[in-house]
């Protein structure tokens, strides 16, 4: 039950001229589930990455993350149901397979695919699933096929992710359209843990990798479901220069800034499609820290309190326990925090103020408010100017349920 | 339903020459219910104290630091029900009308008297209810009454903690009686939600404060049900001095070194006690760190391990999915972490070995472990010679039962 998101319909997502996707069925985990995905970018594409900072980070990550920096990617090869995580060297060889298998099919050089697969950890990847639909997924190919590949890649998602964004640049219309994945596992410390953005613009590599990074600052770095960074996050931004805008490779350029605003809404789009639908969230929160010395102790203060499982499970009881948000800033460790200076708000209700319990707070209010789907939580450090606001959802007994019962 | 823990028999808790304990009911939170404790020190007797380093700590939190730097001890002043946190300068006025209530009655100084409160945040202390049954509590006071203590500081424990350890020192027979209380918003920072040890040694006032720290980190600061830094933790260590041992002013001397070695045990006990007997738990897991370059890298991946949902989760679960273990200590934060020389092991089960899969690992043999109430798991990090061991629960249906309900 996601909070406030509906699944997108097909006919709003729009085709981005040079990419081309497909669906197969390969059985992966569950028999009969559309659960690989290919996408193809048109010769002359540009590719921007980002990808988990786990140490343990998946096989595929590793292949992908190489065979961008060695070559122009022309494939990108996605499969759900199974992570190639924890699989040690067999692994690497698994990824690496699937990689020449699409490039024989597609005569390319295996270092122009990237790999990419999420689900399970610790299993080894059926290889041989995989390569045995590519010869079918590369008849399917076509460009109205986003919904589908949206589908494709979801594990315990309950709704797909997906949206497209089109705007003007020197009089040329431009799409993006993006896809994404994600509901438990989620915190990314780079991006969330699948999500594909593609445009037809033309942008240098060096540019597009800069507006991605900056992008998932505001989006996929900023949600948070159970604090737990996936082995497999993976963000790629293709452009495949088809709209005939003129190249932008200047990131302060007007075209460029209208280009990242496009994108950032994508992107926050999606990262928070991701946090409505967090296993088992009945509600969406924003965590708003203000007046901070710097982002990072905002971004402290946030995550403490969106990583609280006492304010989490106080969220969805729909419980005005705001003293459990009150012990969370107090326990994130900023240095010389000065409680005098406190303010903290449940939406436009002031629960503290100047360190003490609001004056005219009462009960009711605080109930009014945490009954509501979406909420936020408002506080005020008085440090500083820097602000930082995160995305979580709360605690229920379907995340324990899904989580328990995730391999059976 | 505490894991393996079962409730004291009042008969094995023994009295501490020196200390006699009273409880009363002041109806606080639930008519009927034992919610004060008073506790009285023989005159010359030491205190030592940790406290939280939530920087929103409770006002009882900050008169008790305050009262025990400025006096000798000559009451403890313990309800449960309200937390008296969060209620700003209120809070602090009703804390120290409670002291001055007891040292009316007891003719000592206010500042004799240290106040501790746990239970809901937030709300206005009833300072007359807790007054009224004073005179009853006086009158009640006596020796064997450790047990009722450790009834009465209840909160959502379902079983009392307490213990007594005995040992000789010097050829006199020296006797330590402690209890403890907590079960969610556990992440001790320093102490625990409450504890209270006493002894009858003989024991200089620094080095009581010495071994309690030492005997801290190796018990309360080693535990977390939740991850959630109380605004009221604190641990109270008494010493009479009533054992006729010699004083003991040197933490290095043999007799000092017993009786630390006698304190960790009880500490431990207790500390453990409160993991076994967490929120929902119904399993009781020891985290095992090894081989790393110093003891706070230890800490960091353990406690990573033992926050995550996920594992937590699966842990419930009894579902062998190590995957989240590996997740976890890859995304600990570790600098130059190198998966090669990795190892981790469920119970003597390894999962990884020399970073990849152990190749004699069956899900049958992770299945056995994991069916277990009891699990250890170790993890091996190839970079020194550093331990740290953390004790956890698991995460259950009912942890989010208890803590959205946790109010009506």
């Amino acid at each position: 039950m996601a909070v406030n998101l509906s699944a997108p319909i097909a006919a709003e997502l729009k085709p981005v001229k040079g990419i081309r996707l497909a669906t197969a069925s390969a059985g992966i985990k569950k028999p009969g589930r559309q659960d690989v995905v290919l996408i193809e970018l048109a010769p002359g594409s540009h590719t921007a990455g980002v990808y988990t900072r786990n140490a343990f980070c998946a096989a595929p990550v590793l292949v992908a993350r190489q065979h961008q920096t060695q070559s122009t990617t022309r494939f990108l090869l996605i499969n759900s149901g199974n992570a190639n995580a924890g699989t040690g060297d067999a692994g690497l060889v698994a990824a690496k397979a699937c990689c020449e298998a699409v490039a024989k099919i597609g005569q390319c050089d295996a270092n122009t695919v990237l790999p990419f697969s999420t689900g399970v950890i610790g299993q080894p990847l059926p290889v041989d699933k995989i390569t045995t639909v590519l010869p079918e997924a590369f008849n399917q190919l076509k460009a109205d096929n986003w919904l589908n590949a949206a589908h494709a890649i979801m594990t315990t998602d309950t709704i797909p992710k997906a949206r497209s964004v089109e705007l003007s640049l020197n009089g040329q219309q431009i799409t993006l359209t993006g896809i994404a994945k994600g509901s438990g596992m989620i915190r990314p410390d780079m991006a969330t843990m699948l999500s594909y953005i593609a445009t037809d613009a033309a942008i240098s590599t060096s540019v597009l990798q800069a507006m991605l990074e900056i992008s998932m600052e505001q989006s996929f770095n900023s949600i948070t479901v159970d604090g737990d960074t996936s082995t497999n996050d993976a963000c790629i931004l293709m452009a495949t220069g088809q709209a005939a805008n003129p190249l932008i490779d200047d990131i302060n350029a007007a075209d460029a800034q209208q280009f990242l605003t496009a994108l950032n809404e994508l992107s926050r789009f999606l990262a928070q499609a991701i946090v409505r639908d967090g296993e088992g969230a009945t509600k969406f929160i924003s965590i708003d820290v203000q007046q901070g010395a710097d982002v990072d102790e905002c971004q402290q203060v946030a995550y403490t309190i969106a990583h609280s499982p006492l304010v989490k499970t106080a969220l969805f009881a729909s419980d005005p326990n705001w003293g459990r948000i009150l012990a969370a800033v107090g326990r994130s460790g900023l240095p010389n925090l000065d409680l005098s200076k406190i303010a903290i708000y449940l939406d436009t209700v002031c629960i503290v103020d100047g360190g003490q319990p609001a004056s005219d707070y009462t009960e009711e209010k605080g109930q009014q408010v945490m009954s509501q789907s979406e909420i936020t939580i408002q506080v005020k450090l008085g440090r500083g100017d820097a602000a930082k606001t995160v995305w979580t959802c709360d605690f229920s007994y379907d995340y324990v349920k899904i989580n328990a019962e995730y391999r059976t």
